[in-house]
């Protein structure tokens, strides 16, 4: 699998779904063409999916939010006659390496997160209506939408086969879904994923397992009512026409760089490390909403966020080597605040929310990306609201204190907003500033004091807000024994450590899926009984069932 | 590893722990026989420790609370001079097998939380007196006591180095106590637990690491004068001497069955279960408090949670292969309810309510036991107050409905009663009924009225308190068909299934290193770069620093 996973498609490109709009209603068809896999080996048959087909559905549910604000109901169904979903693909899990198994899920959990959310944050609820076998994956796509339908003809049944057909688990949120948002008694949880064929019918909607059952013949008409209620009862409101979301500029250079409108990464391959560096804003902030609307798809913040969250995707899947990411900021810090309070000030429009909204997805990204992460404050930067939780979001940061010989670019300075203390809440629900200063929650309430002020190197130190302050004499060899430090260690303790390190506080549904659930996933997924050559995943299909080393670890 | 571990010890034989008594402050000292070692091949050079030093502690701890209630405050220091404590020893966890690995840091986990639970429980305060290196699994001992103490003598230092040291994650709750319990900043937590030399003095104070740093000239007296104060302050009153905990009566037979006073558990290798039976009680209540103080430690329900407490260690570090455990109970439900009744009545007695406290640790240790659960609830059987815990700590139960053929046994029956809905919470916080009844809380109301009434199958079954209730014609197959297929399942993807489901709603840091941290744990557990031939566990003390494949998961 060496090729370069791209992320960038639109609907023209769609080989897997298939999206139509009625109104307030958006009805979404799953019919993935089983020649159309993302690599060589398999066969997409019964609706079973790779990362190629979830990377069509994360981009129809992003467009569905700024192409389509108008829409209030999203129905998700199959466009095959007797399946919903098998699920993911097992060939191509039986085949993928470890790290793309892995990633592959981290991408297709952040896709489920982001529909399921989509109710709370844009009024877009989406209903799955399931005809057929929607197994595994296909269940999974189906719980993380606001309610399930199914239809009772006999056999369509809903099912997590993983455990007792391929000895691995659900691996997109399935298992905490049934526990923490759809409350399945904990016995019945349990035969629930121990039962290969699944549950059907009545008992499917008694044990919680579906919101609905419907008979078969008025399955289609009751689908559309309840779409039709639900789009009723939105008070989301929308009167303006949506954003296309036009292509990004983007080259990729052979050593691995890319080089964005406004995001330029550098990589070094050798030393395993990328420089994400960002720009500022070079224009003016919009006058007006009017403005921000005319500016569409090529408003700074919004270019940014979508050019800052392909490259995360794109350095994720296609430099797996690159364990270090080092974000760093030019421009105009004042412009970047600006910007931002263009968004801020109008939380009634639908497109200012849904880019602040859109950074929060990035961010989130981040969070869970593992990967290294550091920042360098230098002079010139512009680390202000939104890009000042790039601080926060990261392992260690080192910020330039004092003058720099022959540094000409303003000194460098944080500058906290409105926003650094609400807008963008992480996976357990606390803002980044919270969760950093869980033991000390004045520091805080002090900090939302400074809001607007360029903070330099001393103050930032004495906050809290950066881990180093070098000056002029210590910083390049402070930064670079870092950097050779961290590219040092072993990547797969470093990302223990950071997957533990970076949720403190609360848990919730989002950092159980990718803190208890990811890694017991990816305990098995290393486990002969799983993926050794006699194992469950590896026989799979074979007719054989996998030979398993009884031991209880 | 294939000799019997015996978690049976008592002070007279322990090889590494010294402990005083000084009315209520006692002192614990760790002084490892570096020759005392569980198994052959390693040296427990520099305190540090096995799964047998961990065993003498956890026996100590306990002691502590039923033979020393008048203990408020336990000092834990080094007997040795220049070093605290470093940590589990490196070249057993570089030697032992993954499931012993797994299993003994679990074990280490249960006796940090025990002591850690014993000031809110107990009033027993636990300080840490560190002098000297006090590194990995040392400071993990030190993180879970309520107050760390550290001499201020130039040298002296905590650190968490597994990660850069030996490519794993410190296996103890380290990580999750520095962000969670001590709430370190993430920043600095990352800088501490990537720096191998670990953090001293006033940084180890000002980072949080540690709660207050004393000259080396004063540390002793200081040390004293603080345990001082804290027995001083503590609201904890004992007028009643200490009830030792006399030797278990055990006999372990060639097939692996254990037969103690109460239980009984018969294991069945070739079909890799085991059958735990409790007996309930055979005479009377103690009719008062000084009763329950006459009889001490053979008080049933005492008797009971020591040999349920044994036999769950003993399987699960002795009979790795059985991965299906089986709760029965014989007996009259009505004296389970008069036993528990007697310590229930008196919250205010310290014996009584360690008992009850005791059980809350034994439920605990069954929940995150990583075996398959089941219960049957037989005719005969005495499923009542505390024992009826075990039926929401399993991961399914069959329960006799109706008359069965020839067995004349009183009529199979579930007996809720005030324990259930408070007395014995789970380490996500709630009780077990309320984890088990999240989606419909208003059970857990209707079944809180139905307190001491002898529920019989139908109720049961309706209830939602026991998954199956078959009849005489269904039991034998329905029983039989689970068994046989759960046995055949991969035990890793069922450790796995089964650590998710069993902790719905809230997360605490004790399911948090439970779940979260113990599975990234596991998962690098088997990664190459730590367990490879040329991994860093495996060099350690080579000289020669582990080779790492870089690839990012």
């Amino acid at each position: 699998m060496t090729k370069i996973i791209d992320f960038q498609t639109d609907p023209s490109r769609y080989r897997h779904w298939r999206v139509t709009y009625d109104g307030a209603v958006a009805s979404l068809a799953m019919d993935v063409d089983e020649n159309g896999g993302l690599f060589e080996g398999y066969a997409l048959k019964l609706n079973s999916y790779d990362l190629g087909v979830d990377i069509e559905l994360a981009d129809v549910v992003q467009r569905m939010r700024f192409e389509h604000p108008e829409v209030r109901t999203v129905v998700i169904r199959s466009g095959k006659e007797r399946v919903f979903c098998a699920g993911a693909n097992i060939k191509m899990l039986a085949s993928a390496s470890h790290a793309h198994k892995v990633n592959f899920c981290k991408f297709t959990n952040e896709t489920r997160n982001a529909y399921e959310a989509a109710g709370a944050d844009s009024g877009q609820k989406y209903i799955c209506a399931v005809k057929g076998a929607c197994a595994g994956g296909g269940y999974e796509l189906a719980i993380a939408c606001d309610y399930i339908m199914l239809t009772d003809d006999g056999s369509s049944a809903v099912s997590l086969p993983e455990m007792p057909l391929l000895a691995v688990l659900p691996g997109t949120g399935g298992i905490t879904r049934v526990t923490d948002k759809r409350k399945v008694r904990r016995d019945l949880a349990d035969v629930f994923c121990s039962t290969e064929e699944g549950v059907r019918g009545r008992r499917a909607k008694d044990w919680r397992l579906v919101d609905e059952i419907v008979p078969n013949s008025k399955f289609d008409a009751v689908v559309a009512e309840r779409a039709r209620q639900f789009a009723a009862a939105s008070a989301h409101k929308v009167s303006t026409p949506g954003v296309t979301l036009t292509p990004l500029q983007r080259r990729i250079g052979e050593d691995g760089s890319l080089a964005y409108s406004l995001v330029d990464v550098a990589v070094d391959r050798a030393a395993r490390r990328a420089t994400i560096t960002l720009a500022g804003p070079g224009g003016e902030a919009p006058a007006s909403i009017a403005a921000l609307h005319a500016d569409g798809a090529q408003t700074h913040l919004l270019r940014l966020a979508r050019e800052l969250d392909d490259a995360i995707l794109h350095l994720r899947l296609n430099e797996e080597q690159v364990g270090l990411w080092i974000f760093r900021s030019q421009g105009d810090p004042a412009r970047v605040v600006a910007h931002e309070r263009a968004l801020l000030d109008h939380p009634d429009d639908w497109f200012a929310s849904e880019i602040l909204l859109y950074w929060k997805r990035v961010l989130k990204r981040i969070d869970v990306t593992s990967r290294s992460l550091c920042a360098l404050v230098e002079h010139g930067s512009c680390f202000a609201g939104v890009l000042a939780e790039l601080l926060f979001a990261v392992d260690r940061s080192f910020m330039m204190s004092g003058a720099f010989e022959g540094d000409n670019r303003p000194p460098a300075a944080i500058t906290l907003g409105a926003s650094n203390f609400g807008n963008y809440p992480m996976g357990n629900g606390l803002t980044r500033l919270q969760t950093r200063f869980l033991g000390t929650p004045e520091t805080v309430t002090a900090l939302a004091g400074l809001q607007g002020q360029a903070l330099l190197a001393e103050t930032a130190e004495k906050q809290g807000l950066v881990t180093y302050a070098p000056d002029d004499v210590d910083w390049a060899d402070a930064v670079r024994l870092f950097l050779e430090e961290r590219a040092s260690f072993s990547p797969d303790a470093l990302t223990g450590m950071e997957a533990n390190l970076r949720f403190a506080g609360p848990e919730t549904m989002e950092t159980r899926i990718f803190g208890r659930l990811t890694a017991w996933q990816n305990w098995i997924f290393q486990r002969p009984n799983a993926v050794g050559e006699n194992g469950a995943l590896k026989r799979y299909g074979s007719g054989v069932r996998g030979d398993f080393n009884m031991q209880r670890v």
